[in-house]
């Protein structure tokens, strides 16, 4: 594993941590450090020369701050002569202004695939990107993996009695569905509609969840505002208890506090984005990612297919 | 002019409405909000298909930010057909970052160049980038202006006595003989050598200054370390007083401290960052550049040159 370099960034080093023990590696030596004036100082303290390097780095919150130093680190990596520069980004920020909603708006996700690009990427490996089409804004090979296997592994083992998977609204009746048949349990979808404009929206249910145990399921819970009154409203039509889960704790705003006061029994994440302290209340799980990335790594670096991994 | 239309991202609004009101136009319609997981989004509320579009913004301290904020505009505005995105940057954030002075660094001022054409930017206009060679790093038309005339004109009807323009290292003289020659003064050089390994610098001074009051002028001002021992070292050896000068008052960290505990006497910069009210001490004096960046926009509008502004 000479020509195997993993390098980390500030964004989540203790999953960085965690990859490079799975795998069985040291970590590759370099400093990201400011100038007094904010600017982003990198330096590389081991040869790159002719590697197959990777570097773990969410674009999370701050997110123009994890961005830039990704961007510097693999213009650096670049000018270093590695022969790969695989960028291992577990949360992938600005994914969901993935198209135009009005005029004159911008596509910041593919503006950051032609940014990536451009600095030097030459592979992605994410983790349930908010949108598939992600992909195919870049003009690299993408591998994406998914984190309903380890999901359904931790609610297997909680041996809930006649569970109901959720999906808390249209576009996520596939990731319901992947969960759903891994649990061998059936879903559910919330169907939400304003009747009318400046009319509160209305929470439909489309699916049996009457006794049931429901487990939500979406990809980013960023404020908790949908996942908390989806919880309420599947109470309301009488499911026994709720669980939620994502991949992506973005966890802004008014977020801990709205889960907290929430009728949600437990909410399970993934490590894609370090959790601060404040944010580790006791009803959030935190489930780790580290060794199926670390997986995902080996077989990048071994020219061999990603998605095997989840045959 | 109808179809000129210039917008101001967050850096500089104060310089952005001084250049419009030079110019004779309305800023731009546009805004830029965050997230509540810190994402920028922004809006352009006016339509800019076929129109030469200018944005405003110096990427000053939080560099990293205004960066990503110029970046999306672009991408807005070229997704919302403008025929061309001028871009407007009176401070170049990372432009120290231009070479490589170690093994394995980033050229941050290059990758720079390179994100702000990849976003879509189609010319850029600057005052003062760092080093000349920066204009290189783009395959697009640079226009650079600089704030010598500005400062000479303050100078000049400061009347002041038996003047020695001093350049604080050697890659400054260029823009000292350029000053000088407007306030027909000699020059003198500041010659810094390290005798020894970590032995501390010594300031050897080329030229004449005995008696005379010096004006030290560099591009940029940061934690303003050079310039406060430059000046100290000015008056050790017989001048009679020390102004000091520079287009780009980025003032980090000490800066602030040193300039106020400092033997020179009054430091004159430009607005092409943003000073907030705690920077704004009595020894400093801000010069607006916005009706030269004005007139440069105007000549780039209507396809003139704006190198003949310096004739
Ligand atoms: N960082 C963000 N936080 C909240 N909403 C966002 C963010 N980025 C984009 N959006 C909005 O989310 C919507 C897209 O979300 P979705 O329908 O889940 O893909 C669009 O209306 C976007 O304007
Ligand atoms: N933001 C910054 N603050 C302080 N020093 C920097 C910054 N960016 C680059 N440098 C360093 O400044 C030196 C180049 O400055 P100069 O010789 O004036 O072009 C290099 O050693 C850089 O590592």
């Amino acid at each position: 594993n000479s020509s195997l370099k993993v390098f980390t960034l500030n964004s989540n080093p203790g999953l960085a941590n965690e990859i490079v023990k799975s795998i069985g590696v040291e970590l590759g030596k370099s400093s990201v450090q400011r100038f007094s004036d904010g600017e982003i100082q990198i330096n590389i303290e081991e040869s790159i020369r002719g590697c197959d390097v990777f570097v773990i780095q969410s674009t999370s919150d701050p997110v123009n701050e994890h961005l830039m130093e990704l961007l510097i680190m693999i213009d650096a990596l670049k000018r270093a002569s590695a022969a790969t520069i695989n960028i291992v980004i577990p949360y992938y920020g600005y994914a969901r202004q993935d198209r135009k909603a009005r005029a004159r708006e911008p596509i910041t996700a593919k503006l950051v695939a032609n940014l990536l690009e451009t600095a030097g990427a030459t592979r992605v490996l994410s983790i349930d990107l908010h949108a598939p089409q992600i992909q195919g804004f870049f003009d690299i090979p993408v591998d994406q993996l998914m984190a309903v296997p380890i999901l359904a592994s931790y609610f297997k083992q909680k041996e809930l009695y006649d569970v109901v998977v959720v999906s808390p609204d249209h576009g996520g009746v596939t990731r319901a569905r992947r969960l759903a048949d891994r649990l061998k349990t059936p879903i559910a979808i919330i169907d939400k509609r304003r009747p009318r404009p400046n009319v509160a929206e209305v929470m439909n249910i489309i699916g049996d969840i009457e006794g049931k145990t429901a487990i939500i399921i979406d990809d980013i819970i960023d404020t908790a505002g949908t996942i908390t009154l989806a919880s309420n409203a599947l109470l309301e039509r009488g499911a026994k208890e709720v669980y939620a889960c994502c991949t992506h704790p973005v966890l802004s705003g008014p977020a801990i506090e709205r889960i907290e006061s929430s009728s949600i029994k437990e909410l399970v994440v993934t490590n894609s984005i370090l959790l601060p302290e404040e944010k580790m209340i006791d009803k959030i799980t935190q489930l780790s990612i580290a060794s199926l990335m670390a997986e995902a790594i080996i077989r990048v670096y071994e020219r061999q297919s990603v998605s095997t991994l989840f045959d």
